[in-house]
């Protein structure tokens, strides 16, 4: 086709439905909004224009990005592992809390505590190198499949947030994950998910150590985390490892609050995207009294602080990206 | 000029001077080894190309990409902060490690190692939000001169290095800074100076903590020095922040080894460049000796490792990007 052809084409096409960023968002405030504030700052005639470099969007995974019930995957991931590290050499299994991950009783891990979970974090986490670890965690992306849904988990993705993440990088956006899961799991997956390179993903991380002592140079996770990237600790982080103050947050959980509030309260525009698990159907309900992605801070605060309420039960005309 | 002009115009001019991505560089085996690897990953039909994505390119800083002599300048800086706090409020200066750096006597607080050098950091580098330590920076390296070429140290960078970074770039390359010095102190100055943006630098940090009380949540600087990016510190940096091993690194003292290491011996290509310090007419000589930028294991096992051994003297034709 010409250029001319093409352009006549063009205009006889509504405009809205040959370019629109969102398809999988209904015709709502939240995707409204949206598109408002990213219409504004990329228009260098508009006074809220944000140049490029500028343009920081963070978002949370768990929940954010991707489903997280009945419990984080990555924690599905870490008793699927010890299961099998448990076949090799039961041995491993040397506490209460270990024992019941490697027969997936989440329950009585849970009732542990903390200790518990970093007793199941360290010991299927570390005494491996980063790279024999992202393998293991490619082979379980591919063999595993959610209990309720029977997808693979990284098919469990949210088409609207992964729609949000490339319309943000089509108007030269530099997007980032930040989230309190792990790491070295999570760069294994966010890549072909959601189109986020490794040097883009924040998360918690453990103790790694180098070890040239064997001729070739590796990189290994030791027991003991390093750092918790939930809270306080996500502004922490994206302050010490972006060293900008992102102009867009997505969250929805109050591991995020400290996120959102710091972004949405520097000058300029700004704008907080909080999704709000309401779909029961098609997806899970749950807020105040959940255990998994417990969401109180935000529904109270979010209103006033002007972030975008997405209501998934209405704002969202597709959950995941795996057929549902 | 038309495009017909323009290339007629090409065709008359010989191509190397026209084209030579490293004028600052002598025409010695060093530049010749650094452009015909930059040309081989960069050519779709070469075996040894490398896709843009995997192309991270990581430097030291102190030594590599500016001077660091007589001391490392960010001690300088230390040294004139903590001169003008005492100036507003002498008791700040609560010890002798405190009293001698607030009169600029080295000396003393070298003498008094690795306690004494954590005392004036914290003092002179803590205690404050993020942001007005930077803007104290920025406002050092207005007033501040270098006390042997007067230079304002943000002069005093290398024009062959600055080169080199921008000629990476231009060959798709993502440069990053990977330095022992303070990341915030850097920041300042490294986008200007070098045109690397803030999430592209690592360095060693310091406690920071997230503070919303006062209505406008801000990151305060805290003592406690939170990770030194130095020695076996550098590679774990990278791998927890870059997340992919780096197919070329720069650096200049011991303190880069295990970088440099790590980088060269990944599979494929990779190239290591070794500045040293050779000039003493232009800038400064010392290696195995020096108490700043000692460098003993990359001149003892850089040749054998296919490293470029960068002579200041003989391979650059210019030292500072100030005049000089």
């Amino acid at each position: 086709m010409s250029i001319l052809k093409l352009s006549a084409f063009i205009a006889t096409v509504p405009f809205a439905s040959l370019a629109d960023p969102l398809p999988s968002w209904t015709e709502s405030d939240s995707k409204q909004q949206i598109i408002g504030f990213v219409e504004a700052v990329t228009d260098p005639a508009n006074k809220d224009y944000v140049t490029p470099a500028e343009r920081i969007a963070v978002f949370d995974n768990d929940g954010t990005l991707w489903a997280e019930q009945p419990v984080y995957f990555q924690f599905i991931f870490a008793m699927d592992r010890l299961t099998e590290m448990a076949e090799q050499d039961p041995s491993i299994l040397t506490t209460p809390a270990l024992k019941a991950a490697a027969k997936g009783d989440v329950a009585t891990v849970l009732d542990g505590g903390h200790d518990a979970l970093i007793e199941v974090v360290n010991a299927s986490h570390s005494g491996v190198s980063v790279d024999a670890f992202q393998d293991s965690v490619t082979t379980w992306l591919e063999i595993a499949r959610h209990p309720e849904t029977n997808l693979p988990y990284d098919q469990m993705t949210y088409q609207p947030m992964v729609e949000l993440l490339r319309y943000l990088r089509d108007e030269d956006f530099k997007t980032y994950i930040v989230s309190g899961g792990g790491l070295h799991f999570m760069r294994v997956f966010a890549d072909h998910a959601y189109g986020i390179p490794p040097e883009q993903i924040l998360g918690t991380y453990g103790e790694t150590t180098y070890d040239a002592s064997g001729g070739s140079p590796v990189i290994n996770k030791t027991p003991g985390i390093a750092f918790v990237d939930d809270k306080d600790g996500k502004p922490i982080n994206i302050e010490r490892t972006i060293g900008r103050r992102p102009i867009l947050a997505g969250g929805n959980s109050d591991g995020d609050f400290a996120m959102m509030e710091w972004t949405t309260a520097g000058e300029g525009p700004r704008l907080g995207v909080l999704i709000h698990h309401t779909d029961a159907d098609r997806e899970w309900a749950y807020d105040r009294e959940s255990a998994v992605g417990r969401l109180v801070d935000g529904l109270d605060k979010g209103p006033e602080m002007g972030w975008v309420m997405v209501d998934m039960a209405n704002d969202w005309s597709r959950i995941y990206t795996g057929a549902n």
